[in-house]
């Protein structure tokens, strides 16, 4: 234990290191939680590309329990069903894209599986930033604010020191700044693998086909729904964008090579090295991969699969979202995962907050508090994340088997997707209630154990916090006020 | 649709290729059932060998849905739990059984994880085999009769064929003659290769300690409870065996060479060579290893994972257990899906009678019903048993995890712990009363497909089956007897 032992508790200041997604959302949540937080972000301004994201039903539901105007946010900002043309077909579709299986059609794709109940809503990054941060009051988000340094002070406070020379105080940091995270190094110690992103041997092109070309190719039903067309060391994913405008598109690569530079994950690529990589690939995708740019970008698929982080917290520090388990995208849930990550923390502060009020008079520290929290964040939220990071490479594994090139194992390669559905139905039918629960039980157990006297204690069952309130049977209600 | 088209039904006569623990459990199902069932097996006796085997609390509901008396014979033949001093201890535990961590204590190993909930209840395969032939009348079961060919009649009834020239009627044949089965050869063809099993590259040496020398290497609690020492490129597993007075050992060992001969999965080996294979391993498994005799049998490791069986039924012929989807035996569960597929079956078949009972005057034959009944029994088994196939050899792959040697690696090695519990977790909550609906529903929606006028069809809500009637709040009870 560090710090002050017989200082009395303090209301919790918190810094947040990285004004993206999930970093925004987190502040929302604490906000929500009447918690004092700053926002360090190292660009200009708010620094995710106009890329599309999409988040579960689940995932929207942690927004709606941390705060509604989350939840809000992202519709105002167009999120819409990633299946456009019936809002009610949420299948994800896996279809044959390397063989034909039938000579007298040949635009016919053998449908190998389809698994519905994921509520996928997609938006644009940039867009469902701009509408998060209209609701972040001015002056909690400091821009070109590039961390350098966490330092320790004696009274157990944190000095966040930045490249500019400038400097800050807090008394808990969050890291979510991303798969490159300043604050994981900070953990970790800049030379642990855990510190470095890990090269999945996967590389992605993406591209925008307008509509009516794209269903020439595909036809009207398959080009409005969500495909993912598999075959023998890659696929490739459409799904409709800008109102069904246009066919967002992305071909998935394996390499087994090196990337040469890891400090840049993107390089110059080009529709004929991908039309070369899949020679002899169904007519269908091979159409659809000639309607894209000539010139593509090449995104080296990084996560941290090969080295995971051994703890998601130290002390008063912790990382969240892909600070903490960056992930390849084939489950689309990276930053789903980071809102359950968010909701998490609100929870947690919410709770550190009560803590120190409650123990006002007695003896618990928000330093002890604040550690509780996040050992507690360590171990409700580090298995499942790392879980997905796994899990994903997994899935991409299965779609790229060999086997699909080989007819006399084709039966084998479709037993695969018993095992891609449950993988799916971990993430989509995530239980945040339940999640919160155990959160407040995680650390009203940590902070008794850490307690001396016991006092300061506030135990899930009293708890007045408003994310557990809501629980019971008022989500979706307006949240009450500070009490 | 074979057979004579206009005939009338009359109740089914079934015969079960297979005197073994599935084809005997499903025997007691069909008699239950009032189904006229007669059992087939080429051995002169019952061919169960003394080795162990388990069933989880899933499977042991299976047996009471389908005869309170096969769960009942499973008590006579002293099943207890795997873990023998403390029957609510059911934990499945994994240790480091490679590494050293602890440079004061040569005896510890790193608890990697432990998951609970299966009830696995162990017993000998020979006692419990004998247990259930008590309840089986005389003159069910014809020894001696190895199969040859089935021969569809021009009626549609089947001829079964025996080597020694004899033969059978029935009405439908279903395959319980384990991994080499001679009735999925004759659904596929010999030359497909999934009328032959496949070699899984795991070699597995069985023996047993007396417990007053494990206990001495393990220490008492160890010994007494399930554990599996993991490491690179192979593992170790033991349980208490013997009322306690024996430990069972079981080596599993990689080889990524060929088994030399197909025709017989065993083989002779010996300590020395498994101590050879093991070196460097942690001194405890060494220890124990030393404890096993000098000569032991090594035993290849064959499933059916890489050429599964397209379909599990043609007509009116079906397979089920191994004969269907035999596996490596990672999850402990190859005879617990099997015992599901029975109840599977004994439910269909209940359904079949009823179908013919009630379509005495009408259109539906035998036939068809026996058809919609296996194609049904396809469909709800199929994915779910083809998934455990794949599924015990991933494990296995887990727990062989070259990572274990490394120690930069230790932390990305554990991270699988979370597949194998939803993997475990889906064998051992099995919901044999959904899978029971499930199945009712199936077969009703194909005799209906398949039926001109419709008639005949009894639907899942309306049915007399005993099993469905006992899942609406009897189970357990003494089952009605034919109404």
């Amino acid at each position: 234990m560090a710090g002050d032992e017989t200082a009395h508790a303090t209301e919790p200041r918190v810094a947040i290191v990285g004004g993206g997604i999930v970093g925004a959302i987190l502040t929302l949540g604490l906000l929500r939680q009447n918690i004092s937080v700053r926002v360090y972000e190292r660009a200009g301004g708010f620094r995710e590309l106009g890329a599309g994201m999409a988040f579960t039903a689940a995932a929207r539901r942690c927004m709606t329990l941390m705060d509604p105007a989350i939840a809000e946010a992202l519709r105002r900002c167009g999120a819409v069903s990633v299946s456009d043309d019936d809002s009610d077909d949420d299948y994800l579709r896996w279809i044959d894209g390397y063989n034909q299986h039938r000579a007298d059609d040949p635009s016919y794709q053998k449908p190998l599986a389809q698994i519905g109940g994921n509520g996928f809503q997609g938006c644009r990054r940039d867009q469902f930033l701009e509408e998060l941060s209209k609701n972040i009051p001015d002056g909690v988000i400091e821009f070109r604010k590039h961390l350098e340094s966490i330092e320790e002070r004696e009274d157990g406070r944190l000095v966040l020191r930045f490249v500019d020379g400038t400097t800050a105080e807090s008394d808990a940091v969050i890291g979510c700044d991303g798969i490159k995270s300043r604050v994981r190094q900070h953990l970790m110690g800049r030379d642990h693998a855990a510190s470095h992103p890990q090269y999945t041997h996967k590389v992605a092109y993406r591209g925008l086909v307008p509509m009516d070309r794209a269903v020439a190719v595909l036809g009207e039903w398959k080009a409005h729904n969500f495909h993912h067309h598999v075959g023998p060391g890659a696929h490739l994913t459409h799904y409709p964008v800008a109102n069904g405008a246009a066919l967002n598109v992305t071909v998935f690569l394996s390499d087994p090579g090196r990337w040469p530079d890891h400090t840049a994950m993107v390089a110059a690529g080009s529709r004929d090295e991908v039309v070369a990589a899949l020679r002899g690939w169904h007519p269908v995708v091979l159409g659809l991969v000639r309607l894209l740019p000539h010139e593509l970008v090449k995104w080296a698929l990084f996560d941290l699969a090969e080295f995971p982080v051994p703890r998601y917290n130290a002390g008063r520090v912790c990382i969240a979202g892909d600070a903490a388990h960056a992930s390849s995208p084939h489950h689309g849930a990276g930053a789903c995962l980071g809102v359950e990550d968010a909701l998490c923390l609100s929870t947690l502060l919410g709770q550190v907050r009560e803590t120190v009020q409650v123990a006002a008079a007695g003896t618990t520290t928000t330093g002890r508090a604040l550690e509780a929290a996040f050992e507690a964040f360590d171990a409700v939220r580090r298995t499942r994340t790392q879980w997905l990071v796994n899990s994903s490479r997994r899935a991409c594994d299965l779609y790229h088997q060999p086997e699909w090139a080989d007819p006399t194992r084709w039966i084998k390669a479709e037993t695969c997707f018993e095992e891609l559905r449950d993988r799916s139905y971990k993430i989509w039918h995530f239980d945040a209630g339940d999640m919160v629960r155990q959160t407040v039980a995680e650390y009203s157990r940590r902070l008794e154990a850490s307690s001396c006297e016991g006092q300061g204690h506030v135990d899930g069952k009293g708890s007045h916090s408003s994310i557990v309130a809501d629980l019971d049977g008022k989500a979706g209600m307006p949240l009450r006020g500070k009490h």
